[in-house]
């Protein structure tokens, strides 16, 4: 049972997760901080939160967990700014979509306390933003990557883990180096992939004719072309050298494939597609045993 | 009305068009021509066709209207076996995903028949297969691009056109050279893409960890990995120099977005990310308007 949770953060991810546990009677108050007023407001007004605090370093001062849910790039000055007054029982976590550089942050932020930080990554991605898309359930069956610091007692590491869970996402630990290896490839790259298509059609003088023909199969693949270029601004340059040296892998097959074009071995190229059917064949199998 | 229609390659897209002109009354009788026998006795059972013709040169002596829904790689045989029998007045249409390369094949196999050869593609993609998939309506709001030769009459072109609007089609024009390099664009370069993200992670030696935290967003890119090598093996031969320029545009956007990242120029690829949000929204907003 944590007391005081305080949401730094009031969007989809930090609202769901203030949802989840008052329903499921684990917070006795939520306090939400974050720049935006009215959305402060209509968070108190749907019930996600009970308070709004004006800053961040005033909000954790009896705070029992606190969770950021700020974009990556905007952890630093938090950290920095509510390291004085941090209670030293209060557990600190994140749900940053990379997690070396926020690592990083915490230590030169929070200095002696970043053993009170314990990192994590809530995988349920979704468009829609702020606290109106707040919603109980987001993340039934949804992975919740933790990445601890060799800082973090067990208890902490327990506490957090307890709380996802109670969520209902399924809990895994992985290294803060692998975290952002394995999603610069499956997240990263394929946002950075589709949004570089639309941009390279949208860019044409004849644009109008490509879009005009682009029918469903397009639709899917550009749907995260449809995300937002602040926030992955921000991931993109967090995660920078994992997402260079998956870009390169992927500029290399790509070139790999002109090549079997080029020179017509369609066999090669009908056994590239193969391998990539059954690949994807088995794992939406395997998503749905 | 087409008394006699001749349907070569008794599938989703043939047998979806053959149950519309069924449905409307529009012909008098359907055969059906394929490689696997177990499909058209299927295809005759569901009341797709009414026959099943051997060979299809037999099969087109006495018919009106001809619908080759083949792969591409096949037709240039079809033309060639079909060419001597083929009654003057007949017409032969197609849905081939390229336009140049079966032309090409038309001139060569018809050769003085061409101008009987009015050339198609209805847009109208899915991953199933075979008559089990046929179904009226699929065509229903679904674009149709007739590529015509200097040789139809306008007769032959207003036959064809009148069909298609039957099923439902927002029929245009375009030149075949158009028509290729516009769907390598939108069509088959995101296919190429979407393969070799998939087979360039499964042949990691942890492509389980990475599919195991592939989500929502992974899942809609690679949708299109799912589709069929053989089909798509022949469309990139067949669309071989359309698709290796676009390839290659491709590759050089990549890079742009690498040498971004590298440089640290979060300003230049929000700008980018932006554009691409823009254009996808006004793309998603004018097909529902």
């Amino acid at each position: 049972m944590i007391d005081h949770l305080v949401i730094i953060g009031v969007g989809l991810i930090g609202g769901s997760f203030a949802l989840d546990l008052k329903k499921h009677g684990l917070v006795g108050r939520v306090t939400g901080v974050g720049r935006g007023r009215a959305n402060l407001e209509k968070a108190l007004e749907l019930g996600i939160i009970d308070a709004i605090a004006d800053t961040a370093a005033e909000a954790v001062r009896d705070a029992d967990l606190v969770l950021l849910a700020i974009p990556v790039s905007a952890m630093a000055a938090v950290f920095r700014d509510i390291a004085g007054g941090l209670p030293s029982a209060c557990i600190l976590t994140d749900a940053g979509s990379t997690k070396q550089d926020v690592i990083a942050a915490a230590r030169v932020g929070l200095g002696g306390k970043v053993g009170q930080f314990v990192p994590g990554h809530p995988i349920a991605g979704a468009e829609n933003n702020g606290a109106d898309a707040a919603r109980t359930g987001l993340y039934q069956h949804k992975p919740f990557i933790m990445t601890p610091l060799p800082e973090n007692t067990d208890a902490a590491v327990a506490a957090v883990r307890a709380l996802w869970e109670a969520c209902g996402a399924n809990v895994s630990h992985m290294e803060p180096y692998q975290h952002d290896h394995v999603f610069a490839a499956v997240s990263h790259l394929p946002h950075l992939v589709s949004f570089a298509l639309m941009e390279e059609l949208a860019g044409r003088p004849d644009a109008e004719t490509y879009f005009r023909y682009a029918g469903s199969g397009f639709r899917d693949f550009t749907r995260i072309a449809g995300s937002h270029p602040e926030m992955w601004r921000d991931i993109s340059m967090a995660n920078k050298d994992a997402l260079v040296t998956e870009l390169e892998a992927f500029i290399a097959k790509l070139s790999v494939m002109r090549d079997l074009l080029e020179s017509g071995d369609s066999d090669a190229l009908e056994a590239l597609f193969s391998r990539a059917r059954e690949a994807r064949h088995n794992w939406i199998k395997g998503k749905n045993d």
